[in-house]
């Protein structure tokens, strides 16, 4: 990691010693008067300072005229007041030395142009004078601890303000509201929350890197609509890995549609979907489908240690829930190994003769007469080494749920297991004993596999993370790429002769044995040129003006003979007069036997930087696309891994009579060209299509495609 | 639908004149007191007559000494007595005149061979009786209406037995009484619920079919461990479309290892799950994964119209929810088209000017201050024909939450468009409110996605099977097809020139020329018997001794000339001779130039029949299968769309420069082999692998495998 990409110090956002709010409102219900109404509710730790140009008192407490007039340092000012004031009040905030400002007021760059001018003006300021600024168009920010709400949102009207450890950074303040008033239902608490606004001084990447090193957060909720600067990005989930704190994100427009409504509803570059999983993939975050899901998924691990791999232990009080457990589990890739010879033994001693000792345990509604036998189950499983986890399913059973409750708690006090709960027809009771001593009880079953499929997830990646954070991250390169290589006017395709030439000079991927022919040439010259070449031949017209060059007749295959080959060289010769286009020749190549083809990119994404692309190729894919991604530079085991991760992949192993290949020559020689295009400055994009793999597994280019900057 | 598959009637078991209690106790708490604590508490319409040996009242209520001494008719006996008693019990009710039994206890087939023939004997007794027998182990059932309660399900404890019109059908008793307990704290009220326990007498698929035809029932759940008797089953879910009921089905054991847990956990034969998925779909039954997803799907319908297509049109308070909501449905095969041009001016003319009247339409937080906005965009969009359902987001909104109530009611009272409503953090109050008046709030959206998904579903399937269920259904024939031609230990596996002849006698479907050598021949014979072959050829070594022929190199490809053919053919011999297998012959066929390959496999299932298995063939096709099946018989049109519902369908077409085939052909094809093998008793069987696909768009079969009867 670059040292220039650190984060600013956001704690005035959270633990401010005093807050002014300019535009405070004696009417609890305006955007000026919530948070006052708020702190004094909950009792902010530090002082408020109301400002306002007439009222000496705003709810009871002494206000000021204006921020100069406040008798003391302020460290947080809150902006309630309109787009035409906002400018004036942080000039005269910065002069008397303010560091951190919160802008509430919409009408920015959501609005119109004079909006986007305006907020142009304040992060101009801002930036020059080296203070911080949330917004504008922001609900603000809140934290539990102390009991700072920089906030008007509604949720706040009937929250506890309950202390917890996980914590939010959202783009829709809307959204985040909901967060709040759903973890207080479920008396989760929060840490931290922000609303990051119009993005106009500190972003979302800022935010939860401040997050990662905050001793008060263990995990991590992002609500995103488009990612502004992926370089930090990428730095902040470096950090969060680093840190162990899982980073839980839901990112809208997953479908075309939504992608088109997302664009419509948000000022930021959307950028593909595709791009956003790939970089969620490879950079530890688990992405969710929802807010009930984030706060799932975040219970199951902000009060238990993470586990240490996906084996998943059942203890059941019915047999079909068991299974339909297991189902779901195994559906998520989670495993459910049946337990060890020993634990077995010992569950054996405690279980009923009709009882199987297996996983899932099903311990039968036989615990209905007898607690202590489901006390000395789960005090059992919960001390095995057999399984990462564990998920207790239980249902009603409402006269011994106390005793049940007292076994859960004590077994989860002394293992050092994941456990989780699925109680159908839970009481209240239930669930708020156990979700207070930090078992998370879950709605039903796929709402627990999907927490417990989040969580392993998400330990599994940033432990592979862990190490990437500590070597140097060329971040500014890829960052520089992407802004210094995108697509425009001035660049040009390169035929395919040329583009083959390009990739053979980057790596050592080969090529068919070709050469290209520029002129129409006698039988006894083509019998010269391809002298040494294996028949048969393929001919294929060089021309940049032809995207479907086989669909219109310039590629010619299966030449068997010099004649034959002579005559192709002819008659495309022939069609580029005809349609009367630019050309640059012939080229001749061996044809060869091929057992399957890849495709292989390497594309600069505009906001993603550049990008390795590798899926399964020939006709049939778009049928089923089997394509993975990820951003540059990569290791050569990052490249093996994103092969592998390809559905595809027995193949190379030798699948079903295919031809072995050298998987490590391969990557090392992706690992090549990944390399050498990151630092070809011309280039824009360049396509390996297909890869072949031969019948004999040998790896050929048979086809190349680039496009370069003219300039 | 063949006259013999009528349900019988299970009216006893739901609103009988009277019920007996065989065992009754005067503890409310054991299985003998419960039935009648709940029926005393809730005030079971009928009368009630506990039945002991020792006590003259049970509960205060009078008690007889034995069924005998009842002094009236009874119509309905729970028997909750040991398995020892439960026989004679029934003998004197038999002989009283009772019609229907239900037995609670367990230790019957669940536990051991005495006890399961201690089941049997109970089965035959009332069969031979022509009563009705529920269970025996199950936990019984119940009636909201006539608040019947003849089950010791402690779901009732603390039920408000409200009513409904939402049934459950479950083999687990625990999920049942899960269900009742979810569906209470709901508030949404049942008709009916039935545990089928071990299904000795009565089974899911009879319940089924007496729900579908209940006018109290409008939405069936089933909870199935094992299908017991296809043909009725089958029959049920046939009425139950007809009827225009939904049924939502949970299975468990869809993972291998969750189907292991399955086999151990519950006695009846699972079947492959791959099966069941294709029952599921062929008979208009939706599974879900959850009983939250049950009910949740059964809310969307239950006081609701069935939508008529998967338009879904989307009104929001957020912009970013309604991009997650559009993301979830169009995930789930559901469209979200735009309003039309009248919809959309109609919606200008009340929008603020900087809201887009496009759908998801976002009427942003605006609404919070004029909530009379809400209520003109929702009456339009209720009103307007451009979608067939609508979806809601809502969220906190606690001050103007009555008045978006009001207008939602007043809207859904006023549409003929399904509603649901997603709000996140809503007030007990708003959903209480919402689900009386019929509007289901659901957790959060992808839940609400998945409900509309199988609503949407389950009417476009039960739509199509409509006219089925008018149809002579030959239920016998692919019953008695499952139970007389089962793979067992007489069967022989054919050649597969036996084979291609077999099929060539049933069907049209096209051959190679192709020609048997059967012994050592001269090239000239060869150059007479491949007269008018065009090479290349291939031989192949015709032993059923070979499974694995081309690895073990009985199969000779690319053969140019009758000489290469002649060697071909005497290797093989050689290869014959030195494995020292039995062996028919060599094969000598024409090869031809592929450009796809389909397998096509006619399999008699132990439990469903003989099924129609259809999928992509080649060698990479177990990375990802591509393959559909259904039960027999199948008409041409349901073939065609069981191809059509193949990921490759498109390759029919033409995708990408493949061949078009005709299809029309293809399927007249299958449909004759079908009509054959269902008719053909000694067949097992049958597949066609591959089915090939030529260059030329020629549909021929390249292999043939056969196993059948050897009598």
């Amino acid at each position: 990691m670059t040292s220039n990409q650190s984060a600013p110090d956001l704690g005035s956002f959270f633990s401010p010693r005093n807050v002014a709010i300019v535009g405070a409102s004696e009417d609890p219900i305006r955007i000026g008067g919530r948070p006052l109404e708020y702190m004094l509710r909950y009792k902010f730790s530090g002082q408020v300072y109301p400002v306002h140009l007439k009222h000496q008192q705003i709810q009871g407490v002494r206000a000021y005229s204006t921020l100069s007039a406040i008798p003391a340092d302020v460290e947080l000012a809150i902006i309630a007041v309109s787009v035409a004031l906002a400018e004036a009040v942080i000039q005269e905030g910065i002069a008397k030395g303010i560091k951190a400002f919160i802008v509430f007021g919409s009408g920015y760059a959501e609005l119109n142009e004079a909006g986007r001018e305006a907020q142009h003006r304040l992060a101009r300021l801002c930036n020059a004078a080296g203070v911080l600024l949330l917004g504008p168009n922001t609900i603000g920010c809140a934290d539990s601890h102390s009991r700072l709400i920089a906030s008007f949102s509604t949720a706040m009207d009937t929250s506890s303000l309950k202390q917890g450890r996980f914590s939010l950074v959202t783009q829709s303040g809307a959204l985040g509201s909901y967060w709040m008033a759903m973890l207080d239902r479920q008396g989760l608490g929060f840490s931290k929350f922000i609303a990051t606004g119009n993005e106009a001084g500190i972003d979302l990447a800022q935010c939860i890197s401040y997050l990662a090193e905050d001793n008060s957060t263990d995990v991590i909720g992002v609500y995103i609509e488009g990612i502004k600067n992926v370089g930090s990005f990428r730095v902040a989930a470096l950090k969060a890995a680093a840190a162990g704190k899982p980073i839980i994100a839901i990112k809208a427009g997953r479908s075309a549609v939504g992608a088109q409504a997302a664009a419509s509803h948000t000022g930021s570059l959307a950028g593909e979907d595709a791009n956003y999983q790939a970089f969620f993939e490879q950079f530890g975050i688990v992405r969710v489908r929802s807010l009930s899901e984030m706060i799932d998924t975040a219970k199951l691990i902000v009060k238990q240690p993470p586990p240490a791999g996906r084996r998943v232990g059942i203890v059941t009080i019915s047999g079909g829930a068991g299974v339909l457990l297991a189902d779901e589990l195994e559906a998520r890739g989670l495993g459910t190994p049946d337990f060890s010879e020993p634990t077995k033994k010992k569950l054996a001693a405690v279980l009923p003769s009709f009882i199987h000792p297996g996983n899932p345990l099903d311990h039968t509604a036989a615990v209905a007469g007898d607690p202590g036998l489901f006390d000395n189950v789960i005090k059992i499983v919960g001390h095995s080494d057999d399984h990462d986890s564990y998920i207790v399913f239980s249902g009603l059973l409402e006269s011994i749920a106390s005793k049940l409750v007292a076994s859960l708690k004590e077994a989860f006090a002394l293992s050092s297991k994941q456990i989780g709960v699925v109680w159908l027809g839970a009481s209240p009771y239930v669930i708020k004993e156990l979700e207070e001593a930090g078992i998370p009880v879950f709605a039903d079953i796929p709402q627990a596999a999907d927490a417990f499929r989040n969580i392993a997830l998400s330990v599994e990646r940033q432990t592979q993370l862990a190490s990437l954070f500590e070597r140097e991250w060329p971040a500014t390169q890829s960052s520089e790429l992407s802004k210094t290589n995108l697509p425009g006017r001035d660049t040009r395709s390169l035929s395919e002769h040329i583009a083959a030439q390009r990739v053979k000079s980057m790596c050592d991927i080969t090529f068919p044995r070709q050469h290209l022919v520029t002129s129409v040439v006698e039988s006894a010259s083509v019998a010269r040129l391809v002298g040494g070449f294996n028949f048969p031949l393929v001919a294929k017209l060089q021309s940049v003006a032809m995207p479907h060059r086989s669909d219109q007749g310039g590629v010619l295959l299966n030449l068997r003979s010099v004649q034959e080959t002579q005559k192709a060289v002819e008659k495309l010769f022939e069609l580029a007069r005809t349609l009367d286009i630019e050309w640059d020749g012939v080229l001749i190549q061996e044809m060869h036997s091929i057992s399957y083809e890849l495709i292989v990119g390497i594309k600069k994404d505009e906001l993603f930087g550049p990008l390795l692309v590798i899926g399964r190729g020939g006709i049939d894919v778009e049928l089923r696309p089997d394509v993975q991604s990820a951003g540059l530079p990569l290791t050569e085991s990052e490249i093996k891994s994103l092969l592998l991760k390809l559905e595809s992949a027995p193949l190379f192993s030798g699948h079903r009579g295919r031809p072995v290949i050298d998987l490590d020559a391969m990557v090392r020689s992706l690992y090549q060209l990944t390399t050498a295009c990151l630092s070809d400055k011309k280039l824009i994009e360049l396509e390996i299509n297909p890869l072949a793999i031969t019948d004999d597994g040998r790896v050929i280019a048979l086809d190349a495609l680039a496009t370069e900057h003219q300039t």
